[in-house]
């Protein structure tokens, strides 16, 4: 064996020993925020910030005229505790001051504009880019710098986007807000942990509340999640957000691919001596926070969860998901796709307002092949008008350069997992030879990468329909 | 007492207990990035990078055109990697690219300018401020996805200041990494952590290194300024630069405001039962790293060691350097200032050319007064062109709302003391009630804050040149 | 301020600096035993042993010849595993055995002897001393020595003491056991970490199972007890032990001495702004591991505690317990003190039989002088055999040094409350100054220390006692 | 695979994440300790100690007359600070008093044996056991409750060995500290650590300090022996000696076993991508604390090391060490084993007595196979009185069950390896498969495992020996 330096890094000794020093750094980093907060009733005269009746935009204002780096943060400490305590209305005035009031310098902005057009330098470039800047980024920059700064702005985004439907004006602050959320939630400042049984009950109380797909009822049922030998939870978490995680991951550790969510999510005893595990299911993904909204953190963890579930378990060979559908039925209800059905297909589809259908073997595999078909065509064909796949789940693990791997019919008949995919889910697979590939073929052509099965079941929909295109 | 819920912050037990979630993440953090690296060799054909014999600068074009993430940072890293083994003329190259040619896109840029001109909306400015972006920003931005790319761009830049003066043209590109970094060592990532004997080795040995003002001969010295009762040191560290120290300050505990640096490096035996200690004298603060030139860390470095002092031992009253005056012995050799002094003061400035003169009490005590007098109108008077205080020390710790309270004769006496400052230290004082005050006044008014004893050094030579200015 | 190195040690930022080099040894250490365990199976033929069918006491004997390391190992591992899967007829006879069989060589110990009656050398009394230690000490020192070998001796004795009343031939093996564990459980082993709502859930659902006062009722009480502001939970923790807890205490923190346990584990919300707290109340102390009966931890933890809660909270003025009299209600039923009462205190007492006499308080308020005054007899005169109070809960406070402060009455009206102690609770209070003046004073004299109001009331019965006394 | 629940063990994340919560119990434990210390000043009147002018022996018959918890930690705290400043004659009266005079209570012990005499019931033998217990026992425990108790009696025990040879009355005292330091340094406390270049230097200028076999000059040297990816060091640390190692072992990263020390500890730079590593060289194990001598930790710590580095780098396949033969020239010196050798022989010898011997290649050739006989010999058939091999290096290694592989000529050239063993040097070979057959034979027989190579070389040499003996 060629010893390279980096063999180091696989030693456990090693590595622990290294971490001494660094293992401290961070609560410091948070404990500075927290004391900050703690301190600042008792620190005099000379901190002391006169309480302002302003209303906020104005001391936004004030924020940006403030020099001293003490009074920065005392008056940011002060805009947000006054917007945490603000209401509705408050709140949607300092929301549209901000994407109203506090742009560029029209001035400076003129003078720049005039002086690339004369000469377009480098130096006017920069100097255009710097005086385009709107102000309300260095307000929000400097409200980032009070204890809790990060977590406050996540909220106040959290606001914003509930109002950017009906106040499109409000749009360049949530774009501002984009563009620095990007920089602060840097995948390089986000940590992977493993959440399990030993993990503080203050995060583990989160991860049942964030539960977005298969809800957690209680703690008993978490336990039955995390605790078992065959069972992984793994979460990013950010320093400034401390023990609040952005975003987490639900894995089981199976002998194949699964069918149905009752498989993994169930009660029943599970025999640890027992089968040949060499598959890691991820059954639920959970974005944690609203306000980070269109900062994309998923395609990082399932790539590090799939990473570090290969470092401990090296003999896993496959990585799957195990997925909702969850505008599957929402667009048959609307589809024009189910008037070129046979007759007997249609008379199939009838049955699915009976609210047992599934209980009934008989009408259940009669709709099967329907489904199935009908699915793989709106799973594979069908597109939003952004050119990208029409349901969400499968934009965001197609977009990560999964393929669709299988279609499994009843595998949700929770009564979520009916209404939303006449109880249909979705297996794609992350192989992790095929991702970068998939990805590149995916973004720029929109190519769907789909199992030979799943393909099979598309042409020939696409050819009847290509075929009715004909006849028209 | 009204025991409010912060409170608790103030509990050792409690704070430890809760660290323990948080203790691991960094060094995660870290990890990750290490294991990155260490792993690339392993990861096989998916991952690999065709070997590219093309420049740095269509490397970087290539940057901006992936959009895998995987492909990105593989590629950032190989760019990062090339760059590293480079000579003077291909990095010198690479620079002048990224400042030439990866500015914004004219096309879009112009459209934005019409559109605003067309009309002023806040999208309009948004697209323009968009749109003037340099390219060369994004590539930074991919390169720092790469393990150690923090690392290497502030190398980079390092790399970057030493043409800045010859090429004023990089200065675009010298913009660029300041407004990167300083949103990337942005306050809230900096940790404060007492550096002392219990310290890593690979730590230490980057403090003997860096240490700028007085130097530190090896580890026998190095410990008698870590390790003895009344000595502290303190550093600032970020997660993407580990364990290297962005900077650092070295402390002495004393009775007194120290007249002389002598008194504080030098080996005597202390005795610990001794003298009462009330005072922190912050001897020595280092930079550590050229690249991070202008990202300004002392202010919040000194504040955060007040703070974290004032917690450890209450009884500390005063907090004050003890400060070289690097620019004094420059400035009077070229200072006009000389031309007004009496003979005798001329007669004995004279000395100050024997090698030996302050080791001659009579020569001594007659250069004092008119050192002391020059030293305080340079430093309370002399501004430099952008009209901060001429002195870089002086400069330093003024911005910060430091006052400058003392003067000391014959402080310095090593040979670098006496070539700089014929030998004169300086204390700054650090009042916490009054730093806020200071700066404001400094930052809009230029005021220096000067104790009465200083201030009344300078005022007679004020009256005497605006007396002469008078006579003219 | 006179700055003694010691001062250090209240630093906190330097005390965490320390840590880091540390920290990770403790988990190192526990790792070391699972991993062994662990990597067993995987071990090889090297390593294996032979399937043993022979009875437990004879692999005991083995593993007395046994001299390589891992041999050791090995079979102390292999003889814990068989045990934990035995039947209680062959524990049984396993802890006879070793009572029985594994004392010391009558041989060795004859020659001891007559060497020692010949002449009472200090060597000779060494040799005596050596010659009488049972075989079986080192038997449990050797199983000590299997992965998870302290956890499962303390099961192991957890069932002999099972047997102890029926088979006082097995006191000399728990002589055996508490002499080890006394220092394997050494004080300086035991760890004192708060419990909180951070604490990982491993932990947590131990301090549920093992509340042992007052029932914790799933995780919505625990948090309760844990989370808010002026709730702490302390346990002491041990490296053998893992995250098992060995003993806790629940505390208050109040405005004042409370009288009733209602006040504090009831689920009003409380004002954090409120009342000025200045009393920790110590309302629950729970033993987690019968098998470590006779190894006190609780004067340790009190003590602990109080230093921890004085350094978060200087201005805590009283710390205090809110404790049960569980003797008290069968101790009344047997004692002839009653046949001395008044009449109307005799009718009074025998409404104590309806089952709702407490809630009616015409009732109560007759009852309440009787049940105070024959509680303060009970409490401070009444004595076991062995001399020390009768009531369990006073022996171990005034064991401590504590003093019995104030009787409570109608303070713990649950069913066991009213069952034990006819809802009597008391306050022991903790007065660091005259802790150890009590002790001494219990230890020697047997005296109980209580305030003036408690002694107050003792005082008549004991002289009408005394009175009865002369009559006869 | 079938993956069973230890399979977790493997996961570097899931094991971080569980150490969390242990990662700070043991820091905890140090401080309390330290903290005791510390706070005691300021502990006011209720917990100080009258001073005490009595000799130390009285404090010691005093502080087993103490009962209270706090009372026996301030005496035992107290005794140990005076015996810190005794000085030499003080402490051997101390010594000596508790080997007289703190034995077992002679009355006791009588009725004891009596007891025993009349029935030999179990219960009788504890009795005896009890009694016969020497009262200096329990002062040595209670002077272990004092914060840094356990390395004060470390340094105490130091003392005492230095007098033991011409006091053999002390060596009951010595007992007792061994079977006391057995239960205190049980293995089940020594926690491995790598040392590496970013552990503490307080731990690095320890490992300066006590390396007993090559010397470090210095912290470059140290480093040579730490940083560079084919080296490695290990420790035992033990809670209660904090940061001071108890035996350490450097390691060096080779690939094949070598045959001189120079090859380990020179300068030359090292070619990482360089040759094949396949094997871990131990050439460096030093005990650091007399005070310790016969509690044997070694073999347990090269156990580990094994394991550890077996874990970091499964490809190593050799372990072996590369020692001294630290008795050999004195053995050869007095040794009769030379008189039988051949004339020739006998010549080359001779020449040892020159300085530079090794130097001259003709005679080093000449000496070569008479030394490496006859230090075969000495290793493999020569034996202490007590019948293990006289050389302790030896006696430590096959003892653990390594096998003497190879002897190597001119191997330490160093002036210590020629005045000890003539430049010898031998390799010891740990191969797990064979560790513990080996040691029992070891054990049982007093067999000496040694490699073919080895054994020829003694077989001649034996039979020449029982030739002579016939001969006689």
């Amino acid at each position: 064996m060629a010893l390279s330096r980096t063999s180091r890094e696989n030693d456990p000794n090693g590595a622990a020993e290294r971490e001494t020093f660094l293992s401290g750094l961070l609560s410091h980093l948070m404990d500075q925020g927290r004391r900050l907060v703690s301190r600042r009733p008792a620190a005099g005269p000379a901190w002391s910030l006169a309480a302002t009746g302003q209303p906020l935009p104005d001391l936004c204002r004030a924020l940006l005229d403030r020099t001293g780096e003490t009074a920065q943060v005392l008056l940011a400490t002060e805009i947000l505790a006054r917007w945490g305590a603000a209401d509705k209305r408050q709140k949607l005035d300092l929301l549209r001051a901000l994407a109203r009031d506090f742009g560029p310098s029209p001035e400076r902005l003129e003078r720049a504009i005039e002086a690339y057009q004369s000469e377009a330098t480098p130096l006017a470039m920069h100097e255009l880019h710097a005086s385009a800047e709107p102000a309300r980024q260095e307000v929000l920059r400097r409200l980032n710098l009070a204890p809790m700064g990060t977590v406050s702005l996540v909220r106040m985004r959290e606001e914003l986007l509930r109002h950017l439907k009906d106040e499109p004006d409000l749009r360049v602050l949530d774009a501002d807000f984009v563009h620095l959320f990007a920089s602060w939630f840097n995948r390089g400042f986000l940590v992977l942990r493993r959440v399990d049984w030993t993990t503080p009950a203050s995060v583990l109380e989160k991860i049942i509340r964030y539960e977005a797909v298969h809800e957690i009822r209680g703690w008993s049922d978490l336990r039955r999640r995390l605790d078992p030998f065959d069972r992984r939870c793994f979460a990013f978490f950010h320093p400034q957000l401390a023990d609040d995680p952005i975003i987490f991951v639900e894995v089981a550790l199976t002998s194949e691919i699964p069918v149905a969510i009752r498989d993994l999510i169930n009660d029943a005893p599970r025999d640890e001596a027992g089968d040949q595990i060499n598959t890691a299911v991820f059954y639920s993904i959970s974005n944690c926070h609203r306000g980070l909204q269109g900062i994309s953190f998923g395609a990082s963890l399932i790539r590090q969860v799939v990473e570090a579930l290969k470092r401990e378990l090296p003999s896993l060979e496959t990585f799957v998901t195990l997925s909702p559908v969850p505008g599957f039925a929402a667009w048959l209800a609307r589809s024009t796709a189910t008037s070129a059905l046979s007759a007997e297909a249609t008379q199939a589809l009838a049955h699915l307002d009976e609210a047992d259908w599934f209980d009934r073997p008989e009408i259940a595999s009669r709709l099967r092949p329907v489904l199935m078909e009908l699915a793989a065509r709106y799973l594979v064909v069908e597109k939003s008008p952004d050119g990208l796949p029409a349901d969400p789940v499968a934009r965001f693990h197609l977009g990560n350069g999964a393929r669709l791997e299988r279609l499994n019919f009843l595998a949700d008949l929770s009564p979520k997992g009916v209404r939303q995919a006449h109880g249909l889910m979705v297996n794609y697979l992350y192989d992790l030879r095929e991702l970068d590939r998939n990805y590149e073929r995916f973004a720029t052509a929109g190519a769907v990468a789909a199992s030979r099965a799943v393909s099979s079941m598309v042409a020939p929909a696409s050819r009847r329909r290509s075929g009715r295109a004909k006849a028209n």
